[in-house]
């Protein structure tokens, strides 16, 4: 087994559960340890290393030229609850995994070069990619949602200040992922050049009809939120597909008032998702479900808007790296917007230019025990890494 | 204002909220207040009075001829929580008022009358109807679920098998009851003469499909479970509606799990109700059902039954009588089935012929506080009902 399917593996493995599956929580027992074992791993490497006040494990390798601005690999050490070995760890192990090739191979780049071990990535009362919005400066210390769920990790809105770093101060940024998703495992590639990760808007939608009777009440006379909410589901259904081939709509939770089964239900709540790389998608088809809901007769419908994350876009540069890294390498891959969210995101919302490298996840299952990406994937991926590195060290 | 409208607004208000909604549940306080109240006015009136173990107050009026079998007037004392105040006390009232109109015009029917004010009619741990199934002895003392809620009331299985009465002892059973839906209320008629209780058949439904990714699962690869159950809610509601004019369906609960907002639902489970006079067309309907879910791609249904009341048909004799009684009062009336279960299903279960009375629902509301009725039609069921015993009292 190559080097960094050992170490994937090794590290990887913290926090197994008896079904195979790992949960390592951000700021958990399992999460620390893992922290300290990668640690170790860069230090031994010749690494600097220090843990932020956040938790974000970070190692440094001097350059040739300190005066050039640092390559940044980085990823996330924490899992879900019952998630799988290779979402985030991949990622930091495909960091090492570099360090180890240019030690073996007596290269000192000109860029210095940082990794990242992030916390907290996974979604949590911080939110989503938390450990790397505080290092990119992207998460507001003093922000009030943030104030009340601070205390509970034991940190303070300081710490979120302290964990901030100069990003101005960084080349460029990688990522190393499987793609959680299907397509490269059911299409003849092996690697996919994220062109960017879509944007995700969320609305609550709720359905006002009226409750009422469900034996005395005839069907004419109804006003039933449940059955207008659900010709409302599947329409959006319909209209996500006739839009575009890569735009996803989920309503992941539904609830009804008051929820008797003898009873119409006068109230009906659930979530709209959707995402896409182009806002003009996502805003057409905002407009279409509303359209679509004016039409349902005998319950009004309203819309809250909970999230608008807009589109991130992979710097051009190192989509040609990463693509040519792979042609060199004869390896089969295709551009791909990434449908989840990634540390990458933070960096890029503060200006640090972005790149990705997919690798296929089998059966597209992620966030869970059987998540699994083959070895040979994941030596590829490494490959294109090692060599987007190369390139990278050569820009400007 | 009318003597049974006095007698409704004073028994019916006990419990009454600060909202004026009334909160008068089986057994409560306000419960046995409303028990101790007419129980007085029955004492008043000359009948023999008493209470059962299950907590239904009965009286009994002697008849000219004791060999006969009794004429039974009832509904129920208990309402919902924040209920009105018609359902259920308007037929016991009626029964008061037509023993006041008996002594009035020194009548003495041939036949005993009995007034039964039942305790829990309504929905609870005991199942709907409690008291009048232990009254008829449908309600089985040793049934396992029975045995489980009811130390929470204080009673036994004793106490169920001691409520039991000889219903063969009763001549009939008459119910005067307010509508609760809006059929009188939107058509030309005063009095609904009731052809039967509609059968109730219940499925809890669950589609499984696959629960993944909201982000990087594309439509094209989705099984959601909550789109498929959307389609079939939404089939299912426009089948019903072609199939009959009187057949009702509702899904008044649904989930999903694992109920993220990002995460495909794999699996949904809701509650299929559907109510009819006639089984043919239940069955019908649920054939549909099955075949409209067959038809859904992605995911597969399951269906588990969970309720299946069969209809209950009113006299024709009685409801001949009530015709006759509201034409003869020059009352404009129709023969209309009841969507709702009444204490009346309990007798017909053990072979009483039963009769019941509808009167109009202002706007179909009921189970709130905001259920009315229209003094004058109050007025008017009770003509009809007095009317009703008098020419009962001349069957064979």
């Amino acid at each position: 087994m190559s080097r960094i399917n050992e170490m994937l593996r090794r590290y990887g493995s913290i926090g197994k559960n008896e079904d195979n599956s790992i949960t390592r929580v951000g700021n958990s027992e399992a999460y620390r340890q893992a922290v300290g074992a990668v640690r170790e791993e860069m230090d031994r490497l010749g690494m600097q290393t220090d843990v932020d006040p956040v938790g974000n494990l970070h190692g440094y390798l001097a350059g040739r030229d300190e005066t050039k601005r640092s390559i940044v690999i980085g990823s996330h050490l924490d899992t879900v609850i019952n998630g799988g070995l290779f979402d985030g760890m991949l990622g930091v192990v495909g960091g090492l995994e570099v360090v180890h090739r240019l030690r073996e191979q007596g290269i000192t780049l000109e860029h210095p070069l940082e990794i990242f071990g992030f916390n907290f990535e996974e979604a949590s009362p911080l939110g989503g990619t938390f450990g790397s919005r505080c290092v990119s400066g992207m998460a507001d210390p003093d922000a009030p949602d943030l104030a009340q769920s601070l205390p509970q990790y034991g940190w303070t809105p300081a710490d979120v200040a302290a964990a901030k770093r100069d990003v101005s101060r960084y080349a460029c940024y990688l990522e190393y992922h499987i793609e959680q998703g299907d397509y490269l495992d059911t299409h003849p590639f092996d690697i996919g050049v994220v062109s960017g990760i879509v944007g995700i808007v969320r609305y609550t939608v709720t359905a006002v009809g009226m409750s009422n009777h469900a034996g005395t009440t005839m069907m004419a006379g109804r006003r039933d939120a449940l059955v207008a909410m659900s010709k409302l589901i599947a329409a959006a259904d319909q209209k996500a597909r006739e839009l575009s081939d890569t735009l996803v709509f989920t309503v992941g939770k539904i609830s009804v008032l008051p929820g008797q089964e003898n009873v119409i239900a006068g109230e009906c709540t659930a979530t709209f998702e959707f995402r896409h790389m182009d806002k003009t998608v996502t805003d057409a088809f905002f407009a279409a479900v509303q359209k679509l809901a004016a039409e349902i007769p005998c319950c009004t419908f309203h819309f809250t808007n909970t999230c608008q994350k807009y589109a991130t876009v992979c710097d051009p540069r190192l989509m040609e790296a990463i693509g040519q890294s792979a042609a060199e390498l004869g390896v089969r891959c295709t551009v791909m917007p990434s449908g989840a969210g990634h540390d990458a995101a933070a960096m890029a919302h503060e200006g640090v230019p972005i790149g990705m490298i997919f690798v296929p996840s089998v059966a597209g299952i992620s966030h869970h025990g059987k998540e699994w990406t083959r070895e040979e994937h994941v030596d590829l991926g490494a490959d294109v890494l090692y060599q987007t590195v190369l390139k990278a060290d050569r820009f400007d």
